[in-house]
């Protein structure tokens, strides 16, 4: 990773000797910033005055240029006193990440010594003083005691350039794993931690780097205290530990190490509402906090995933390159990473987009059954598959098409596999926040209930025993049909999760981006399709996606083959609650007058509940005495 | 209510004068203690012996039998020293709420001369002292001076006993007030309170009094601390006022008033996790909190609700005789209240009552919609709903039947309601509560979702608008397969129900007796119904009621038509996804191989979730490389 290292420190610390030597040892070229100043500070310098702040802003400034037009081909060494704070954010504008601080420090009484022994220099050493006077030291680069031997500074630069890694990944899971080769593959400088646990996870960081020759230049660590010791402030530190409260326990083992303003980034499936609490809590202690989801698996991870991160937008600056750099590119060449908006909402997505990908895998479950049903065969069900992905391509249906194709000596292996679904909390969160929002998302809800029911397989096989559901169906359904059917559900899954998004945004006023979101999700997470492809250009002019005439025509399209193929596994004793619930949701929301009269009469018959009347909407409570 | 007055204190206070002169007043017997001595503790005292605790057994027992025959037919005045709490335990026991304490006290010296002045007693006054040593002083009773003239104190007396209340009611809402004049109806002296709030809620408690004769001997407050004062300790107090954080600012209100081990009943529809904390919160000021579910509305709560409470056993025992007089009476004139189990139990179920009554209510405006759709009138409904009542009857049919047939004018009342359903979020949590504990009550969550979609009635008129989804559907169904399918769908609603208290039952360890809570919701409640009763047996046998063999003969019996009616809906655009999903998730958790092997195969392909196999169950994190 291309670096601009800038050498400090007051005039006469001996800047331009070491600045020379050490681009001389790294190959970088080396520009001493004094051979911008302007004539008109030239000028002044030499008739014995200080220059004043006016005078130094366009100096900085055009080294920042500098620096910025350098980077584009190499890394560099600038020479330049920047005494203050305000000057080295000029310096560094727009290259935060980019940049290494170098600071020659001595006494007053040391450095006026060098001065004074050396006669080319144009600036009066009565000056000195001045400069002293204004210096704030900057706590975050490599100090160097100006005494040392040239030849010693520079050993100490390089090692200590060497030790400061840009960015810290925490947790060596398979995500985390994954994670940190692509940092590497990118040229990022990373140190790798893994905790220690005798006999169970030992030298995990070590044995890791020693693995994969790209994180040759990464550090590994199974000590927290020295990770964190071998960040660069404000040091950025990636979880990927598993959710829940083994996160507060890490922050916790964090906290002491950490410096105000550094960035704790959680990548894990964290619970949105946890994050807010989070970021609520850290801030308490001037940490930064974003959560942010990853989507793509061990091989997203490694070639580039969906990054969603949420919390405060200057923290996510300070993260972007990184996290951008890593990122997959949509078809666009834009990186499938944006800041989705403030605290817990870039969980919140990632919950949803978990969701949607329950529905979307229970969804080609049922297609399965179905294809199953008329008789076919892994590899038959595989080949239709193989002709959708004109239609209704995605990733999904794509492994889904692996999956069947896969034999075990003379079987397919997916015979083979125990047919109880796992689920890991995103599902159950995400039908938990429809409740609670008021969002009907009764995909997710279906598909997540579907797993559960799939888990008590004990009970399903005792119940098979009492009700004998073994009658191999014959449906009589058309292969276009289910295609069809599977693509009406899909968009109304879509509708719901984007709903879901739209609802919380308001909810919680995160005022989130539908056709960014869409966006983020072309490319590298486990729901890319060709379906979210188009959605980014139709969440531009809508935010309710059943109202875009393209996919008015699609639905009404494939209206009567959902009906079709819904009766027909009804009447064939075929478990499709996910098909199933797309027609009937899709019925619900297109019901001009539906019989919820009758529920809001029961309400007030019972309990007094009063309802609305049709004639007078405006009056809330009218009460029948119903008897 | 009928009461024991015991008068107590040491030998020499005057019990026996005050006892009877108070229970001429009272038109009741006078019973005294001493007649009821054994010869052997009447020769001791005599001689000059006190008694001891062995002695005094015996005594004590057969005074509360006295008692409790007495309590058979009347009220009673009982004079007896009673010193010691645990004589009076004794005294007391099982009569609990229905014992009324009157002390006279008075110093050593006083009652000293008092005795010298006598010459009929059978007592050495030497023994007096021994007496004080022993006397513990009851805080529960009503303390008289003995040096009072025997006039004023029965006046004292007489004010005091009229002045205490059995039980207090907090907060006067429709709820409230039912509860009240069920109280006062059943003989118990209450206190009640509504709070003031300046030109919206003022003397509500008085109004109400003078409204209702039978309030007449009803104490009415705004005053908290007064409310408090009037009643009997330890204090029973129930709280029928907004669930939600209002019970906390009510607790906290009333904090400073209670005395320890006085008793808070929360009879609104609170959360079961905040009935846990607060439970766990007041314990540790003393306090005792039974969450308490109560159904059957306005009319159930008057004439008698099923009551469901939670919390300590002892806690219970103390609150029963009120609870379970004001309770609804099932078949065998049991109290439709039981002792559910500990902490948020009781909320619980009753918040599976609520999840079981959304999807109850769905399916019978399900019922309407189908039956409206073969062009029936709400009168012609009514009137097939009439027959359902030999089969299927319940009280939510009844009253549907009720609502059908109401006019308002020429037309049905029904016509004119609003169809937006609204909730007061049982459902929600019931959803919720599902996807926690991982079981799938899909109906419960069709029926809230349902009313989340009516209730956007705006965006329904607008996708109406789009898909013209106007066509009136002509379906081909017979009224018994609606019925049937009703039936069916009645069953799996059950079914679901139960099996989420059972698994709560097991993860909270609340060791939950399915079959009594079916027993208390057969009368009072709003899900009672000729199915409850049957399942009162059925669930003493069973947790799993689709495996009883009835029910096993009606799910086959009905199977046919629910698939008829389903896919007939589906087939004719009518929205019924209660119904849909009863055959669905029946399909579901009777399939002995689901298609979740696919979806276990999805989740290790691009998580490395990894999955177990057919043929070797034990191990659990098979992983192939699917590619």
């Amino acid at each position: 990773m291309k670096k601009v290292i800038f050498i400090i420190g007051v005039a006469g610390c001996g800047k331009s000797t070491i600045g020379k030597l050490l681009a001389e040892e790294l190959h970088i070229p080396f520009f001493d910033g004094d051979d911008f100043h302007s004539e008109n500070n030239l000028k002044k310098m030499s008739g014995g005055q200080a220059l004043n702040d006016e005078d130094r802003q366009g100096w900085l400034e055009t080294l920042n240029d500098l620096a910025k037009k350098q980077l584009i081909k190499n890394s560099c060494v600038i020479a330049c006193s920047a005494l203050k704070q305000k000057y080295r954010i000029t310096l560094s504008d727009t290259l935060e990440n980019q940049t290494k601080w170098v600071h020659l420090s001595g006494s007053f009484e040391q450095i006026l010594e060098r001065m004074n022994s050396r006669t080319d220099h144009f600036m009066p050493s009565e000056l000195l003083k001045s400069q002293f006077d204004i210096l704030e030291k900057p706590r975050e680069a490599i100090q160097i005691d100006s005494s040392l031997s040239p030849e010693n500074s520079i050993k100490i630069i390089k090692k200590e350039l060497m030790n400061t890694s840009d960015f810290g990944l925490f947790g060596l899971g398979v995500m985390g794993k994954s994670l940190c080769r692509n940092l590497a593959n990118n040229g990022f400088k990373i140190s790798m931690y893994n905790r220690h646990v005798e006999g169970v996870e030992e030298n995990v960081a070590k044995n890791f780097k020693d693995e994969y020759p790209e994180l040759s230049n990464a550090a590994a660590f199974d000590d927290i205290s020295a990770f964190v010791k071998s960040l660069q402030q404000p040091r950025k530190i990636m979880l990927m530990v598993n959710a829940g409260k083994t996160i507060d326990f890490v922050l916790e083992d964090l906290l002491p190490h950490l410096s105000k303003n550094d960035i704790i980034i959680d990548g894990g499936n964290s619970n949105y509402v946890n994050t807010k609490e989070r970021f609520d809590y850290l801030k308490t202690k001037g940490i930064h906090f974003i959560g942010t989801g990853v989507s793509g698996g061990e091989e997203g991870a490694l070639r580039g995933p969906s990054i969603m991160p949420g919390g405060d937008l200057a923290a996510y600056k300070s993260v972007q390159l990184f996290l951008e750099t890593i990122a997959a590119k949509d078809q666009n060449n834009l990186p499938c990473c944006t800041y989705v908006g403030p605290e817990g909402s870039g969980h919140f997505i990632k919950m949803v987009h978990n969701g949607i990908e329950y529905a979307e895998m229970q969804l080609l479950a049922e297609v399965c059954t179905i294809l199953e049903s008329t008789a076919k065969n892994p590899d038959e069900i595989a080949n239709i598959l193989e002709t959708w992905k004109d239609n209704a391509n995605s990733y999904l249906l794509e492994i889904t098409i692996d999956i069947l194709r896969k034999k075990e000596g003379d079987d397919w292996l997916v015979k083979k596999i125990l047919d109880k679904a796992a689920n890991k909390g995103t599902g159950n969160w995400t039908t938990i926040a429809s409740a609670e929002l008021g969002v009907p998302s009764t995909l997710i809800a279906s598909a997540l209930f579907a797993r559960y029911t799939s888990f008590n397989k004990g009970e399903r096989l005792a119940n098979n025993e009492i009700y004998r559901n073994t009658k191999k169906a014959k449906v009589d359904i058309a292969i276009d049909e289910v295609r069809e059917a599977y693509q009406f559900a899909r968009i109304i899954n879509h509708y719901q999760g984007f709903k879901l998004i739209y609802e919380a945004s308001n909810a919680y006023s995160w005022n989130l981006n539908l056709s960014e979101i869409a966006r983020i999700w072309t490319s590298g997470c486990i729901i890319k399709s060709s379906l979210m492809k188009d959605l980014v250009d139709i969440l531009k002019d809508t935010k309710n996606i059943l109202n875009n005439p393209r996919l008015v025509e699609s639905i009404n399209q494939y209206k009567p083959s959902v009906k079709k193929v819904v009766s027909q596994c009804v009447l064939n004793d075929l478990t499709v609650p996910c098909l199933s619930e797309s027609i009937q949701f899709f019925n619900g929301i297109t019901t001009a007058y539906s019989s919820a009269n009758i529920i809001q009469a029961q309400r007030d018959y019972f309990g007094a509940h009063t309802y609305q009347r049709l004639d007078d909407v405006k009056v809330k409570s009218h009460h029948t005495n119903w008897k």
